[in-house]
């Protein structure tokens, strides 16, 4: 430790802040709101800090904030695979409804969240790391998970494991944020700063701190749903639905 | 901007924050709760990162946290001198109270925000600004602001200034919280880590990041109500009285 340079431990922030949020909601602190507990930092590589809170990673269908995440949960078919799977919140809403759901996260406490809320089936890891038998129907990428393309580069990579995962009838739906949707100019001047180091304006770089942890550095991609289908093509995938609001998009794919 | 690098810009973060929260709560934000604006992140200096609410700035007393703070609003008597007013929830409660309170920050935003929501009197700086005729008849320190004593060398200036300002019958309220009611192992890491560089075990340094922004670094003291005793001690000033609930203290200071 040294003084006026903060040196976080590098770790798993994400799944820690899932866990107090987690631990919270069971026991009830003194001193904290339930909906209080968990809060965690997105800080950006220019500095901006976001806090967030992880009570929606925890919500019921009907207290989700967007529509297009519901209306994404009922178009899900056969076999899911939840990428990002969080608190589990999809892959219980799934399997409430009957569909076999397996949940990918590649945060530890993640995992065990989700475990102890009672997801069956859950994987440590990403996309590249899943060795699954059997295909996949539906691909689930929530919370804006379409940021998980991250790069130009990242993205057909990232639609090829899906690919080789993929039923015949497989389908991709992601939530996406279109980055061009503000006019906060502290986010405008990072998209121009993006561009000027040879990067995607929406291609943020980001860790998340939680007490004394935080991740790695990490890329994540908002992109303009027209620009995503350009970004798509070629991989193995077509966009052939996209749905709006506010700032989202659901964004659905299909085997080319 | 320099990846891997974040360098906020060095402001007002803790005013951009009050001011957020003040601007949700005029409007209503299509996509974010009132309660959930104006998160701030207090960051240590070994990187522990606490996200707190700008909310509780802006409550009504029968929504106050703390019993203790209740107490010290009812202990108040004659012109009252607020220090760190934030959102002036004390200097409001105060005047509807019929008692002449001053509010005094060194945040422009809070200074703003608490004259937008009606505080009648208040001052841009610290009590080595402040050029007030009248004397105070009582000083508060809310919101654990004990912790502007900041260090051992410090705490006599700081009381100095608040008894060249003082009537005689002066009192001063402070809440301050006790850095030995935690068995938090990082807490407790930093506890060693401030003795090992001659500090303190509860002389934080601290910033505060919102959006964009951070404050410089500053001293933010927690300290055992025993040992505030002593550090009182010399300064012109006596604890007269201490109120205990949970981790916090009330402490009532008279004019030796």
């Amino acid at each position: 430790m040294d003084l006026d340079d903060p040196r976080p431990e590098i770790g798993d922030a994400f799944g820690a802040a899932l866990v107090a949020h987690h631990e919270a909601r069971d026991t009830g602190h003194a001193w904290a709101a339930d909906r209080d507990a968990g809060w965690y930092v997105v800080e950006r590589d220019d500095g901006y800090t976001d806090p967030l809170p992880a009570a929606p990673y925890f919500a019921e269908p009907d207290d989700w904030q967007w529509d297009l995440e519901r209306a994404a949960l009922e178009a899900c078919t056969g076999r899911v695979l939840d990428v990002g799977t969080g608190a589990g919140r999809f892959c219980l809403a799934l399997a409430e409804r009957g569909l076999d759901a397996v949940g990918l996260d590649p945060s530890p406490g993640a995992i065990d969240v989700s475990r102890s809320r009672g997801v069956p089936t859950l994987h440590l890891g990403t996309v590249f790391d899943l060795d699954e038998p059997g295909p996949f129907d539906t691909f689930l990428l929530m919370g804006n998970n379409v940021g998980l393309l991250e790069s130009v580069d990242h993205a057909p990579r990232f639609l090829g494991e899906l690919r080789r995962l993929a039923a015949p009838e497989a389908r991709v739906l992601g939530i996406g944020l279109d980055p061009s949707a503000t006019d906060d100019p502290r986010h405008l001047a990072y998209q121009a700063f993006n561009r000027s180091r040879g990067r995607l304006p929406g291609q943020l770089r980001l860790r998340i701190r939680f007490q004394h942890l935080a991740t790695g550095w990490w890329d994540y991609l908002l992109v303009p749903p027209t620009e995503l289908v350009d970004l798509v093509g070629g991989s193995g995938w077509d966009v052939v639905d996209l749905d709006h609001e506010g700032p989202l998009y659901l964004a659905t794919l299909a085997l080319a």
